[in-house]
């Protein structure tokens, strides 16, 4: 069996890119355009903490599949009017959109392209096949693959996400390792026999937060970022 | 409804790698190392050409889903029988595996690159994802997304594929465009509602083929190439 992996899987939300800080952007500006003053951070969160139990719904079956975009959406509607935000329905699904134009971390792409010359990099996230497209060309991400829960019509933490994506490659789970900055992302998939690589983003949740960044002892790797994980990787 | 696609996706045997020129080369330095001589594009001729049988076998479900790496396996184990060359699992593996390193035509990546700035590009291929991985890297082909019929358990020209792939990239098939060299596949993407472009191969079967590379009139475009295609759909 390989020492190393072969492929390299990423989380996404907060792995790759930095959904609070870009949200925030996009609904200061719409608040703006609206004379609307909110805390925008709390909205923030609020929209992507509704996201766990809205899949958590789809995972139980107690709803059909629906994908991010659809759940992101369902989430925003009461959100806005909790606001006072009042939005025509082309700008509500402009504003659902913004998670289409999530910002990488600063060492997002270099990093990525320094992993590519070793190893095949993709996605495993949850969100879906076209927003996952969209974050790549507007990022300039250099994914090989682009695989998304999507494609299992489960969503992670379901271990056929993880089991599905190492037989989708063609691979043994061992040479897959996924690297996230989310500890029970991390579990799961080792629970399926991939390899993990931890990376710490502290401002994941914003500079107050107390997110849990230390080490997580039972990865394969730790890092600060895709810089440091190439390095890691390659000697 | 947008007047052009937003989505070009591409066959790949023929299409976007010389399957044939790249078999030959493989097969002739496999039979030099065992002193065996063969008419090498008749052998490649014959492994490309019981893809169709064993994939039809699959398509009828009288086979129960079998990937293009397994099928190429089967088909060459007689051939290379048949040919006399013996080689050990080991070589005959790898040999298989020259389906993984076929070389992209002259302009694939360029024009590939080129269409990247405007649409977003991908592989719709009935070669499994590890095997598009592999071109791709191998090729430098700059996809935004790998799709293939293992995707959908359903090889082309089954409508699954093409219906599939639409829904997977969250677009009514009319924005999404099949390029392909060969026109039951354009058909069929057709027959799903997506707009189609032919591209005129003429050396897939060697300078003596008699393929059919005369214009497609039901396609919405017809090059003579990627770049060719590029500048007809970028003026």
């Amino acid at each position: 069996m390989a020492r190393r992996p072969e492929v390299l899987l990423f989380d996404v939300f907060g792995t790759v890119v930095d959904w609070r800080g870009s949200l925030i952007r996009e609904l200061r500006r719409a608040g703006r355009r609206h004379g609307v003053r909110c805390d925008w951070g709390a909205f923030a969160d609020a929209w992507r903490s509704g996201y766990r139990p809205a899949m958590d719904r789809v995972r139980r079956g107690d709803s059909s599949w629906r994908s991010i975009d659809e759940l992101h959406l369902e989430i925003l509607k009461p959100l806005l009017e909790r606001a006072g935000l009042r939005l025509r329905p082309a700008e509500v699904r402009d504003l659902n959109a913004a998670w289409h134009r999530l910002s990488p971390w600063p060492d997002s792409a270099t990093g990525l392209a320094r992993l590519k010359r070793h190893f095949v990099i993709g996605t495993l996230s949850n969100g879906n096949m076209s927003l996952l497209i969209d974050l790549a060309r507007a990022g300039r991400l250099p994914w090989d693959v682009i695989l998304s829960a999507e494609l299992f019509r489960h969503y992670k933490p379901d271990p056929e996400v993880y089991a599905g994506a190492a037989a989708l490659l063609g691979l043994p789970a061992r040479a897959v390792m996924l690297v996230a900055a989310h500890k029970d992302d991390l579990a799961a998939a080792r629970r399926c026999g991939l390899r993990t690589a931890f990376v710490r983003r502290p401002l994941e949740h914003g500079r107050a937060s107390e997110a849990d960044i230390g080490a997580d002892r039972r990865a394969d790797f730790n890092a600060d970022d895709f810089v440091d994980l190439a390095r890691q990787l390659m000697y």
